[in-house]
């Protein structure tokens, strides 16, 4: 059995060791080195995982019995969606893929997705169902992870790719609070949660599944888009070549 | 609308253009070309499929009023599980898997699969679950054309390595006459129900869907263990290659 900080220190490690920060794609990315057509890609494709985020949102809501806690968690919700005027996440995750010349129509219909995309997306819906609720919430935890990753993203996209301005990452910004927000209340719980070697495996193992998640989302970018470039049928075709 | 036979030629003109017997994973195999680590990864993933079609035919079961169509539909899974002393396809699998040179327990395990693997292969239980009984009965129609891959695999496999003998096939030999009489009994069930263009639709795109897991099984392989060869975190690491 580990203590509270222990535990956290092992989540942590698995985020230095697991987490998508470090897949082929990512470094490409922030090398500067992916195409327009490559760029819209990962962002159709994406746009399928931020659309269920909001969703498994209202499964751990279902799941929860404290006001407090709903009151909290509910945040992520809003934000994904917006408030009065507001734009949330999904809209601006759409004004991203739009700044980098796909149709809104397209992407929010998902329909050129890689079905990759879609069975590593809805096996987090699915996790997060059929799990008991503190591993939904430890599932989330990536978000740990995620400012370092928006911290190297931006900078880099803005510097090496000349489409791409501070309103096409507009989506990034408000992340930055946000994510930590969220993931340190989520820690919390699972750190007062995790009091048996069982439950912290569990939690440990909820969040490899969710690395795994996110790395295979770019393993089929990475096969489909750049090498050796096999797109399945029926998936996403760019145009000529930007 | 289409007639019933009309229907049936759409269905099987989706297999013709997106079975995976047209991947290029298969076709390596089917060439020769692949390595014996990379007939090993081939193995070790595709028992995650084996292991949960006997248990997709048991949702299947159990959606089913009529017990005239569960005598016919649980004669799958007896072929998959196996009856008295006769092994059933999941041991056959086992013993192809070992014939490789792989571990029994490590294959059972599904430890070292893909990540892309299972979240394919739960999607299919997902659709199953999740989708009315018809629908589900038509994502088995691949099977209408798993005899044409089969009859191209084994005496391509049996000619081009010389570690594949009969025995080490032996899964495939019953699944020649098993895979057309279910998919027969399948197919003018599904032929009878879709009487109208919605449900004509709904079963050609369950169809669909099944190809794509089919495909995405094998993207996940090639981009692994062919080409670039980028094996996810945790997956199955072949040995020196033979």
């Amino acid at each position: 059995m580990l203590s509270p900080d222990e535990l956290e220190h092992r989540l942590r490690t698995v985020g230095e060791q697991r987490y998508h920060i470090h897949h082929p794609f990512h470094k490409l990315m922030n090398a500067g080195e992916l195409t327009k057509a490559q760029m819209q890609a990962w962002a159709l494709n994406r746009y399928c995982y931020q659309a269920i985020i909001p969703k498994k949102d209202a499964i751990i809501l279902s799941k929860a019995d404290d006001p407090a806690f709903r009151r909290e968690w509910r945040k992520r919700i809003i934000d994904h969606d917006g408030e009065d005027d507001a734009p949330g996440g999904m809209a601006k995750w759409i004004h991203l893929a739009t700044s980098l010349g796909l149709d809104a129509d397209v992407v929010a219909s998902k329909k050129l997705a890689l079905p990759a995309t879609r069975f590593a997306v809805n096996a987090y819906v699915e996790l997060v169902r059929d799990e008991p609720l503190m591993i939904g919430i430890a599932s989330s935890l990536t978000e740990l992870f995620s400012p370092v990753a928006i911290g190297e993203r931006v900078p880099a996209m803005l510097k090496r790719y000349d489409y791409i301005t501070e309103d096409t990452l507009a989506y990034f910004k408000p992340r930055l609070h946000q994510a930590p927000r969220d993931a340190d209340f989520a820690l919390s719980l699972v750190k007062t949660w995790a009091t048996t070697e069982e439950r912290q495996d569990a939690a440990v193992q909820a969040l490899l599944t969710k690395c795994d998640i996110l790395w295979a989302q770019l393993d089929a970018l990475y096969h489909a888009y750049v090498s050796p470039g096999h797109i399945p049928p029926g998936a996403f075709q760019p145009a000529t070549e930007g």
